[in-house]
C-alpha cells in the first residue's frame, strides 16, 4: 500500500502536541480539519491551509480518520461522547496519554458505538512530529492499523504496532513515562543540589549527559536479569546502592532541600535487603516493587 | 610532564573498584602495592604482579602515592586513622564515595597529619577504568593534583580537576549519583509496571534506550533554565507533568506495585503548582526542592 495523501483527517485537541500532528498531516498533504474547545489555538493551522470546524461532530463528519491529543481519557470523552453518532463507521485514534485501563474502557466504548478504535502513545517531543526521530505507539486491531497506517505515516519517524490488546500501547506508555519523569525528577533534584553546593547548573550539565550514556548498556543489563529471573550483584549490589542513597540522602538534607523522591527510593532498596536480598543487583528491585510495601 | 611509569602506587580497598583501579595502575607498569580488609581479594591482582602488604602501614610504606577506596568514609578512617603516621608526607587520594562535608573533614584530618590529601569520584563503572571511557574527578590542593597527574592518568578516560575545595569532587559526585540512582529507580520500576502488564524487559528496552536519548538535550534546556532563573512553559508545563505523573501513580496502584517514588517525585510538583508555578517549566522545580516541604 503507498502513502495515500488524500485521506482527511480530523484533529481534535490543540495543544502543543495537537499542532504538531495537525501541522504534519498538512505537511504531508491530507486535507486537515482541527477543533479546539478554544477556537483561538486553530488560527496558525488555518493559515496554514487547515479548515476550521465549529462543533466536533462537524470536525468529524468530513474525515474518515479522527485524532484525539488531549490532556487525557476524560477530556476524551467529554468530546467524542456527544459525537459518537458522528463517528460511527470511522476510525478514532486516540494518541492522549493516560493508563491502560482507561484504553482498554475507551475501545470498549467506541465498540459499543460501532466506531473503530486504535490507542496510541506518542513517546516524542512536539519538535520531533513528522520528522525522522517521532516515536509512536499504536494497539487495537490489527486491520484498523493497516488501513490507516499509509495516513498515520505522516506523523514520521517509528511507528510500532503492538498487538490487538488496546490498553498496550498505553501500557508501553506509561512505563516509559514511568522511566521519564522519575528521571526528570532526579535531574531536577541533582541540580538542586549541585546548586546547594556553588555548582552551576551549566557545569554540572556535561557530566549529567554522561551519567545518561550510561543509561542504554544498564538497561539491556536490566532487562536481561529481569526476564531471566537472575539478578547477580557482581558489578553493584544493593547494600551498595543504598549506601550511596543515603549518602545523597544525608547530603540532600544537610543542605536543606526536599530529599523525598531519594528517600521513597533507598525503602525500597532497603526492603529488598531486609528480604534477604542485599548481595543481588539492582535489577532486583523489580520483583520487590511488584509486592506492596507493608507500610503503605 | 610526561607519564611517570615509575611512581609506586598503593591501592587500599579492593572491592570491584579498587581491583579495577589497581588493575589499571598494573597495566601502566606502576609498581602496584595492594591491601584489602580480607586478603583473599587481593590473590587474582597478585598473580597479576601486585604486591600484598599484609598491614596498612605496610602498604603505605612503599608508596609515595596512596588511593583509598572502600564501602564510605567511615571505613576510610577506620583503615587510615591507625596508619596516620605512615602517610605522613605522601598524598592520599580518596576515591570513596560520600559527601562533601565529609570530605571537608577528611582534608582537614590528613591537613592536621602531614598528609597531602585529593579528594576524589569515579564517575564511571569499574569496567570502564583504565579505558578511555573513564571519568575521574578530582578536588584539594593544585600542586598535589599536578604533581599526581602522571600516574593517575593510569586511570584512562577523561580526569577533571575541579578546584582547591576538597569537597568540590564529592559535590559533584552527590549531584551526579543522585541523577543516577533515581534514574536507575525509574528503570527498575517502568520494568514492573512493564512486567505487571504483561511486557517482558526485553520488549520495553528498545523503547526505554529512546527515553535515555531524550537527556541530553533536555539537561542542556534545564541548565539554561535554571543558571538563567527563568523556567518558560512553551513546550510542556508542571501542570501537564503532574497529570502525567498522576496517571503512572494509578496505573501502579492498580496493578499492586509499590509507587512511593513517584508519589514523592508528584508532590513536589504539586508544591509548585500550589506557589502559583503550574504553567512554568519542570525546570523551575529545581528551585521548588531548594525549600524543605512544609509537611516533613
Amino acid at each position: 500500500m503507498t502513502h495515500d495523501h488524500r485521506t482527511p483527517v480530523t484533529i481534535l485537541g490543540l495543544g502543543p502536541m495537537g499542532q504538531a500532528l495537525a501541522g504534519a498531516f498538512l505537511r504531508s498533504g491530507h486535507p486537515t480539519t482541527v477543533w479546539n474547545r478554544t477556537a483561538a489555538k486553530a488560527e496558525a493551522l488555518a493559515d496554514r491551509g487547515a479548515s476550521r470546524a465549529g462543533t466536533v461532530a462537524d470536525a468529524v463528519a468530513v474525515s474518515p480518520l479522527v485524532i484525539a491529543c488531549v490532556i487525557d481519557y476524560d477530556a476524551v470523552h467529554a468530546i467524542v461522547e456527544p459525537a459518537a453518532g458522528a463517528l460511527k463507521g470511522r476510525t478514532l485514534v486516540n494518541l492522549t496519554a493516560d493508563t491502560p485501563e482507561r484504553a482498554r474502557r475507551t475501545a470498549e466504548w467506541a465498540a459499543g458505538h460501532g466506531i473503530d478504535y486504535l490507542d496510541g502513545a506518542i513517546m516524542t517531543p512536539t519538535t520531533t512530529i513528522g520528522g525522522p526521530a517521532a516515536v509512536v505507539l499504536y494497539s487495537g486491531p490489527e486491520e484498523v492499523y493497516r488501513a490507516h497506517r499509509p495516513a498515520l505515516a505522516s506523523l514520521g519517524g517509528t511507528a510500532t504496532y503492538l498487538g490487538t490488546d488496546p490498553g498496550r500501547a498505553a501500557a508501553y506508555d506509561v512505563s516509559l513515562l514511568d522511566l521519564f519523569w522519575t528521571s526528570m525528577s532526579g535531574l531536577v533534584h541533582a541540580f538542586a543540589l549541585a546548586a546547594s553546593e556553588g555548582i552551576a547548573a551549566g557545569e554540572l550539565a556535561p557530566f549529567a549527559k554522561g551519567i545518561g550514556a550510561l543509561l542504554p548498556d544498564i538497561v539491556d543489563e536490566f532487562a536481561h536479569h529481569i526476564d531471566g529471573g537472575r539478578h547477580p550483584g557482581d558489578e553493584s549490589t544493593i547494600l551498595s546502592a543504598a549506601a550511596g542513597m543515603e549518602h545523597i540522602i544525608h547530603a540532600a538534607r544537610a543542605r536543606g532541600l526536599d530529599a523525598g523522591v531519594l528517600t521513597a527510593a533507598a525503602a525500597v532498596a532497603r526492603r529488598a535487603i531486609d528480604d534477604g536480598h542485599g548481595d543481588d543487583g539492582f535489577s532486583r528491585l523489580a520483583e520487590t516493587l511488584r509486592r506492596p510495601s507493608r507500610a503503605r
